[in-house]
């Protein structure tokens, strides 16, 4: 059904006008500085996302009615500005049921998610505090957040940003969780597998990806922490005999996962579950980070002793990919 | 029955030996830096509060089993240390039961509880969201809360803290709030009303009063505005047809009053009216540490010309008396 | 006699010549990377300003012979680079005498600004402290004084950067501080209206408002604080028997009216009335900008689930607008 | 006639009782932890300073009447905690006329006075500007800001505090000040001398040496860059022709030469004498602060290997006396 | 031969004499406020370590001649300021030799030196990287270094400050970098445990620990960051063929292992190896710090709800002993 | 040969093909934001640089093997964007042997290279300081090094980067420093100049200038104050009876030269040379800062009364020319 892509775009002259089905993943009234109105759109499918502009709002061939997360047909051409390009919508209707496919639309993990979950779930399983494994069970057998859980992305942009981003990096947290509880006999491992199930579950409440990935206006004004505590305390409130002071230990493990208040985490760590799920959350972000970085330049065909681009999750910094660099010395 | 008060001890000589009644605020077990165990007391009553020391805890006379939060009788004497003084304690035992009256233990607000929390149904009564005046009405319609919210201090030490403290704070706050919300016709003057009475709501959970003022090891672990939130969250889904919107409005009210992630609160304000009791909230906790500061000076028989102590609510800076200052010249 | 607005621009054709009389707001000799000297303008009216480009100043179509804060004639058409405009410039004369009038060239309040300077006097003549109010009355009764506080802007850009805005502001603080004063008996609430009043006088020194807004480069290298307390001080040395204390005082509320020593107060506040004038200055200015952003939105058309745009004045903070909010969901 | 320094007292023994006469430098009421009150007093002559202390202020041999600055005699005895040592004052009256001199009371700087003026009237001669000559010669020449410029200290405590510091300070920036002038073709050296003669010159009017060094109320809540700036402004004002742009730049120098916001420069320098002025302010008070702790170290005798203690001025860093541990290992 | 050790002191009466041996830690000419002469020594032994004072150097019963380093004989007796405990020296003189034995006199590690030495060598045995493995065993092999290694605490005080603590605080690295590096296939494993053998080797140099330990002047003026790659980089110099990146990328390690530039290191990690050793190096230290202050508060017998002091490594926060707090409520 | 220089760029039409030969000073395979390869060229000669774009990499035209550092002849025409513009290169191969001279292509120092030399070699030859005079001599005696001082620029781009920049810079700051030193009593004066000598010696590793300017992977790694310090100290090692003291300052003072650890500098300023050094190396790049400025306003033709624009190594502040000011004002 889709035939064009947004992947396919850069391929297109300028100016060559074509048709495609899309998403509406924004869409915004402007006005021009000089106080013109327009519309600011974003188009995506699973390939990438485009933006796009359609200077004549009031155009009958422009749809009155349509909103984010809308199919639509479009018709227009490219535009570029340097590195950039720019699509000009000159005509726009949404698409009558049928005419596309919404699994088309949005990027996705590459990882089996029925694996992913098996992990996980295996994970749980592990569990000897009675408790705690109860209440991830009741957490995951819930159906609605079973499904949102594999589905959830792990954030708007940046990392994991894509369906089943929220469990690939759960999944490859529990790994790297399992190994330094062993180091470190005073952690009780049981609380650390269970902050890491748990700590970013407020994020399917937090995010919303049927329209594309973006925050939902409950999320701005409350944040993923505290939809977190509030969506695990409900359910702890209905476990009866479930340990006061687990609890609090449990909703403490998620409010201090960021690790500074600056960070938007009302309380510091202040058990050593904690202050491990913290580290290793940080840790596993920038080594994915890098990850993400080193193959991009591997695809664009850079040398082995140039250094990355600013990473942003390293503030800014420049790596240089060691296997790379000292392979091809050994040349 | 209580004849020696803490206030009383500054005009004993050093050495001399006592007997009193106090409530155990504090007690530690501590080593000298030469590992020599001792017991770090703090004792008060409702004039103030005296660190003491147990040098010899294995002695007979002292009581092995007495805890933070207990009656206890001691005799010790008075020592001084250039400006500071503590109390030697030979002796020690629980205080039967008839020989000491709690209430002689901690220090109370000034004013009249009763009328204060008069002062508060006042506000509730004159909402007219339906909504929110119910929310109130639930909350401060519990008697366990109420008679919580009308005894707890305010903090354990700096701004209010005492019993009644908390009600004495938000009644202060409230004719603030009343005056702002006349001047702005952009806010929604019950929203911010209901954010005066409950932004502060959780310090009935982080705060203990009954053995002196402390946090409770939950209250550290998850601080007051999680335990607000929490304790809001509860009501609010108790209550029919309660609109979703307004409980996420209250909530962000609560997580964001302290104003700065870095004051501990997950979220900025967003909307006009967190922004507003941010505001108040600071403005009136400096207002009250300045006239606390300018009554402790007028007590000390400082010059007007002087300037205070070092203020803490004010970064430590030092205040002048401006209608001291200026009647002082007139003369 | 003026056609063709700045704000009609929007609506004309890329490329098509037209001829319109506007005010020089900048002027700048630049040359681009490439070492080619061209003329970087801003060009404006009441309606908005355009930056403008002469690309061959050496034309003789362009005259020699202009400078900031002239009226000119410009030949000329619109480019568009994505949703920014620019005016290329073909010719350009300064505008002969009769052609355009100055009071179509600047932007002003929407107030009446004899009403908002009856507010102030009115303000000033409820002063019962006859000092304050002899200084105030000195003040605004000096013609000159008089002409530029009905004029000024209060910036540059960004808050009030209209003429009259200086005024507006000023107005718009006194109704607060009224209430606030009134809530606190500690606060003189003369010293108060006189701070408020006083604050930013220096700014009708700072700032310049001909040809434009801008600053003066004495404003540059000393600020509208050590303006403001040059010139009130000046005035009160001409007052007999002005109390030193008092001078000292209103001083010392000008200095540190910006709350902290990195936001350019060389002093913080010291007294009540200077704390409480620097917390209403901010409340009010964030309150401002929020109702500000509001409208714009409102104006764009935008969802009232939407977030604003990132607003300056609330370090990019984005917000809510709550009343909207609400009302669309009980519909 | 005084015949009992405070530099004496470190030889007597706790608790012999003495008699003395000494300046009051401070005298506070305070009360104890326990409410109970006592007087804290400072008393000083040219050779230190003691805390001392009436524990019981009510006691009649204790005189009522006596302030800060004047001169006393007292009966006391010393007291020591570790290293630390107090005054215990048990009688205290008014000095009588004659009894003591107050030349004897307080520290003064070790040059010759009469010379430091020398130099800095040399350094004025050398001026070629006509308007910044007479602009100095009139402040100079104004004999109650001449005898004030002698005598002031540069600081209450840390660097130069002692009578003639604000001059010797002011000499030995000159030398400095000349030499960099000479290395940079760019300066106004005259303006630059200018700044170095005028940068503190607030402080005869923010400090106050009768009775001890200590802030006036007014330079708490105004400092002395607006004092200083004050005092040159009306100075120029009363000489007729004085440019007005070289009079912004010289009041530029003084506002800014603090260097930054957060050090109480309302403005930061942006002419490169400004730039040049600050630069050398801090150089120059860091190298007094190493040479004074090199000298300090050198009476105490510590060996040419061990660092200084922490230096204030140098952000608590400890410091190394180059030439002296170089010498040491050449033996 | 030693039979009074600092460990005794606490149970000694204020006032009474009595003899013993100890270690010079430290020796400073110091005066009092009032400029009189005293020595303030530091002595200690194996068992702990007491301030002391000379109040009258000039006694002759006092040894002329005392380094830091020596072991001296001293009486005196013990004075106490609250829980604060001070050695008050009447005579001092040189141990003789055989009087006492320097092993007595400093802490060492609880662990056995020759298994820990062995786990690292087992470490360096794993190697496959011959040019690396070459490296470790050059610096290891060198006898000199070897015995330093096995010597050196790992700091002046706070973690592992005792000898054999650096050696440990290796070898618990090397476990945990075992495990994270079997997680992450990005990493060059050996490249990994190289860089944590080498990462603090500077410590060598940098401390000195035959006195007491303390800083060397050359280790406070380059640092155990410099030192350690000029070690490093020596040896490596001496090594023909080692490759140049590869040596370039160990420095790189050592240089950036401190993670931030305003912890000391002048280049941040910008390999991936880097990263983990700079995250794995400070959860270590945390953790360490988190296991010392429980075991002290197990010692003190706090209760399992009380939090522990507050901690430095962890920015004076507060901790709650996760197992204790649990296991107390199960009871 | 090299007939078309970047400076004449600027005169060229859009569009228009022409001819050139050129360094490339940058070459990155990059994507546009939709995936289609693009070489992103950076080409240089010494009258400037300008980015340039191949924007179809497989063309036949187009060269296969190029790198950084290579002369190339390209065909191409201009394209503007504003004030920016751009190479679009259509066909490029390697000169050959002869077509174009190096010499041509890269920006060099304005002064006489072998004057400025010799100017560095007085002030060597004026040390009395045996050792130091003798590690200097060693240095600069070395071929490979003296040619590369002489070469190096100061930096990649900001201030004296170009050819023989880190010559002029420290002969700059010789002149300077000897100047303070001669006020200074307390400073060792060879120590200082040798420290200005060495400074930024590691420059002429750290940076490498035959391919245009940029940082060599090393020098991203460990920095031009470690390749100092390296290659300081390996020279000292190969000189005979050089003392162990004298040695470990002088690295300090390379290591510390940049005055804050957050400069890149492991160690602070500890000895007063080490302060000098940083504060003159600081108001030097300031002052040159400004200077370069404000020839760039005079170049185009900027009123005296205008600011410069934001200066970068002053924080992005706007100077005023106080010569400029003042004459302009006295016409």
């Amino acid at each position: 059904m889709k035939d064009i892509y947004i992947a396919d775009l850069s391929a297109f002259e300028d100016g060559k006008l074509f048709d495609g089905f899309f998403l509406v993943l924004g869409k915004q009234h402007r006005t021009t500085k000089q106080n013109k109105p327009y519309l600011n759109l974003v188009l995506g499918d699973k390939t990438g996302q485009i933006e796009s502009r359609v200077w004549d709002p009031g155009d009958p061939r422009i749809a009155r009615e349509f909103e984010r997360g809308d199919l639509v047909k479009v018709r227009g051409c490219i535009q570029r500005f340097d590195d950039r390009m720019q699509l000009k919508v000159d005509q726009l209707r949404r698409a009558q049921t049928g005419e596309a496919d919404k699994m088309d639309m949005l990027p996705a993990t590459a990882r089996d998610v029925g694996e992913l979950w098996r992990e996980l779930e295996k994970s749980v399983a592990s569990l000897t505090n009675p408790h705690l494994k109860t209440l991830l069970e009741a957490l995951l057998g819930d159906a609605a957040i079973a499904r949102a859980y594999r589905e959830a992305p792990a954030a708007r942009q940046l990392h994991h940003a894509w369906l089943g981003g929220l469990l690939e990096h759960v999944v490859s947290l529990l790994g790297l969780a399992e190994r330094v509880a062993a180091h470190y006999p005073m952690l009780d491992r049981d609380l650390l597998i269970s902050g890491v199930v748990l700590h970013d579950i407020g994020k399917i409440r937090e995010l919303e990806w049927e329209m594309g990935f973006d925050y939902t206006v409950e999320g701005v004004l409350l944040g993923h922490i505290q939809m977190g505590v509030d969506l695990v305390e409900k359910t702890i409130t209905s476990l009866p005999g479930f340990p006061d002071r687990l609890c609090t230990l449990v909703l403490h493990m998620i409010l201090s996962h960021h690790g500074k208040l600056e960070f938007g985490s009302p309380k510091l760590p202040m058990i050593p579950e904690a202050l491990v799920l913290n580290f290793l959350d940080d840790l596993d972000a920038k080594m994915q980070a890098a990850a993400i970085e080193f193959e991009r330049c591997a695809r664009e065909g850079r040398a082995a002793d140039e250094l990355t681009g600013k990473v942003w999750a390293l503030d800014q910094r420049q790596l240089l990919n060691t296997k790379a660099w000292l392979k091809e010395s050994g040349k």
